[in-house]
Parts: C-alpha cells; sequence; structure tokens
C-alpha cells in the first residue's frame, strides 16, 4: 500500500516463511524486505520511512513530525494488540494450508511466542474474535467521525492498520467486524484505493467458494 | 493543558461531580465545561476542536486533518483503554477522600458503568496496575522513538493520553509507570511545560506527606 501510495512501479517477489537465505541480504529473517537497486531494507516501518524520504517530491506517507510520531503508535497499537488476536483468529483456517515446511516453521514459532501449542492457540476462535473487536473500540469510534486515519484521505497510518484486516482477509473465512460498521466502510475504502489494488489478492472466501 | 497551549488566560472553577445545576448551561452534566463569554461548551473534544477555530492565529492544537484524525483515535484509545483501568488502580485511595456527596455520587456511578460495587472494583489495584502497564506498550515503544506524540513538541494527542497520568498523580499513590521509562520521561517534560503547568496541582504523595 505504502509503494502504491507513492505511485512506485514495483515487482512483488514470492516467498516462503522458512527461505531465510533468500533474504539474507536484508539483514534479519522477516518480511518485508525492499530492494531498491543493489539497496536492501528489512523491517515495515523503515521501508516507509525509507520511501518517503528517497521519494520525497510524491504523496507523502506521513507529511511531518506531528503525524509521523502518532503513525508510529498506531503502528505499535496494531503490533501489540491487533496482530496476536488476528492470529488466534485466523491461524486454524491459515496453517493447514500453507505448505508442509511453512506450517512445521508457524507451529514452532506459536510455540515460542506464545508458550502453547498451535491448535490450543487457536482452540477458540470466537473468544479471540470478541477481545479483537473489543480492543477495536477506539478504532470504529474514530472511523465513524472521519473517513480515514489520515482525515480525508488515507495516509500511511491507515495502511499499517489496515494490513491486519487484509492478513484476515486473505487467510480467514472470518469476518472481523460486523457488515456496516464505521471499520468495514473503511476497509472497503482501502481494497477499492488504487484501482482495487487490494482487492485483487483473492479473499479467502473467494478462493474457498471456487473450489 | 490545551488552554495553556494556546496560551489563553482563564480562570479555573472549582466544582463538585454532583453539582449538575451549576453546569446545566453546558448541555450535559460532566467536566470539562468552558465558558467563553455567553458561549457554554462542554467535552473535552468539543472544547479542544472549538479553541483551535476561535484562536486559529495561535499554535494550532492540531495542525491539520490528517493529525485531528489520528488524535481522536488517541483519545478513543484513553478513554476506552485508559480510563476504566487508571479508575480500578486510583479510586480505592481517591474516592474515601472525597466529600461524602461526592463519593456516593461515585459509588453509583461505578455500580452502573462496572456492574460492581466499587469495593470489589478496587480490591485487586496490582491486577489492573498489570493490565494498565500492559496496554501501555504501545505508548512506550512510540515514546522511546520521538519526545511527544506530536513529535519535537506536543500538541492535543500528547494532552489527551497525558490527563490520565495527571489524574493518578493527583488521586493516588501508585506509580503507573516505571521511574526511567519512557512514558515516564514523558510524563515529566509534560508536567514542566508551560512553566510547570500541570505540576503546579499536588500530588496526592505530596499531600500526604505533608499532613
Amino acid at each position: 500500500m505504502a509503494l502504491a501510495h507513492k505511485g512506485l512501479d514495483f515487482e512483488p517477489i514470492a516467498w516462503r516463511a522458512v527461505e531465510k537465505e533468500r533474504i539474507a541480504r536484508s539483514g534479519g529473517g522477516t518480511v518485508p524486505v525492499l530492494v531498491d537497486g543493489d539497496r536492501w531494507l528489512r523491517d515495515s516501518w523503515q521501508i516507509a520511512v525509507y520511501l518517503d524520504d528517497r521519494f520525497s517530491a510524491r504523496r507523502p506517507l506521513f507529511g511531518n513530525a506531528a503525524v509521523r510520531a502518532k503513525v508510529r503508535f498506531l503502528d505499535h497499537w496494531t503490533t501489540s494488540n491487533l496482530h496476536p488476536l488476528v492470529f488466534r483468529v485466523v491461524a486454524g483456517e491459515m496453517v493447514p494450508r500453507l505448505a508442509a515446511v511453512d506450517q512445521d516453521y508457524y507451529r514452532e514459532r506459536t510455540l515460542g511466542r506464545f508458550g502453547k501449542p498451535l491448535e490450543d492457540l487457536v482452540a477458540d476462535p470466537e473468544t479471540a474474535l470478541g477481545l479483537l473487536r473489543r480492543s477495536l473500540t477506539p478504532l470504529e469510534a474514530s472511523l465513524a467521525e472521519s473517513p480515514f486515519l489520515g482525515g480525508e484521505a488515507p495516509d500511511y497510518g491507515d495502511y499499517v492498520v489496515f494490513g491486519a484486516f487484509q492478513w484476515a482477509r486473505v487467510a480467514s473465512s472470518r469476518q472481523l467486524v460486523e457488515p456496516g460498521s464505521a471499520i468495514d466502510g473503511w476497509v472497503e475504502r482501502l481494497l477499492d484505493a488504487f484501482q482495487g489494488f487490494a482487492r485483487a489478492q483473492p479473499a479467502y472466501r473467494d478462493l474457498e467458494s471456487s473450489r
């Protein structure tokens, strides 16, 4: 979304979570990774800051320091609150569909991060969904008053939070929010943005129904 | 903090939570209320927006729509996440020190809002403090990277969150965060702001030790 926002051409490269050596030049073992000429970058925040500085004449992702500090809060809020709960909601459907090597990776990672086996963590997705919806209270209230976290148009604050919803959309049949909610309308607007860039990724539900 | 930020003169008026008739002209029964000439306003968000519009030539509280939408998120996050937990941490010390009529008010309000008697709600402030500190994760991480949520200088986003800490400071002996943490440093900077405007309110600990 950050690349589309900046209007930059790019080529997405498919990658398995276990293929650490393929991204070793980034300095880490997780995606996203950006390769810009002979420069390798990792970590979504570092990449977004890099893109905004390097292509400063294009539509800004942040605007100024007051926006950037608040987007960083949204970023940390998404990582610490939403991602663990989204994982508990979606992993039960997501993990069994992965390649066997990636399944093993996610099982080990779950044990290390949550201290319990994947099967235990995903055993009650409805409870996780309830906790997730409760933690979405400030997002729902804010988007009831403003079309985007960026105001009238989206900025990087929208994209960091939207990532959790796009993840759930491609990985699971579950609806994170009620249809017709303010968040639901905002997700739809972001799926439409940049000529339907995010919507071009097939939803889990669509894949299931075409099986 | 919003009035001090805008550099406006004002006279604070002491008020008891039960004195609803004194603020009836505001259209509601809760503070803050702002009286500007013959205009009465209520609700901290509405007051901040009013001040920024009416005194637009002075240092902005928001700056632009992208900042305002994100500050509103911080505002809703503070109200929905921090305030209920801060209440559970501080009310055990706070309520018994209030005038009898206000104690009754808080006891009724607690029963209505949380569905349990005050004594039950405040019975385990350490657990509430643990939950609060966990929910402060994104704030701590953000402030480790930026002096203020407003960037290099505070804006209304800082003040909405800081309000929860100032409340705890005047109402309770408990430390919401560890000394030396990023949040602790940020609270100290905001207590120093505007020639120590917020610090001029005596802390609970100072009142206790001077008894």
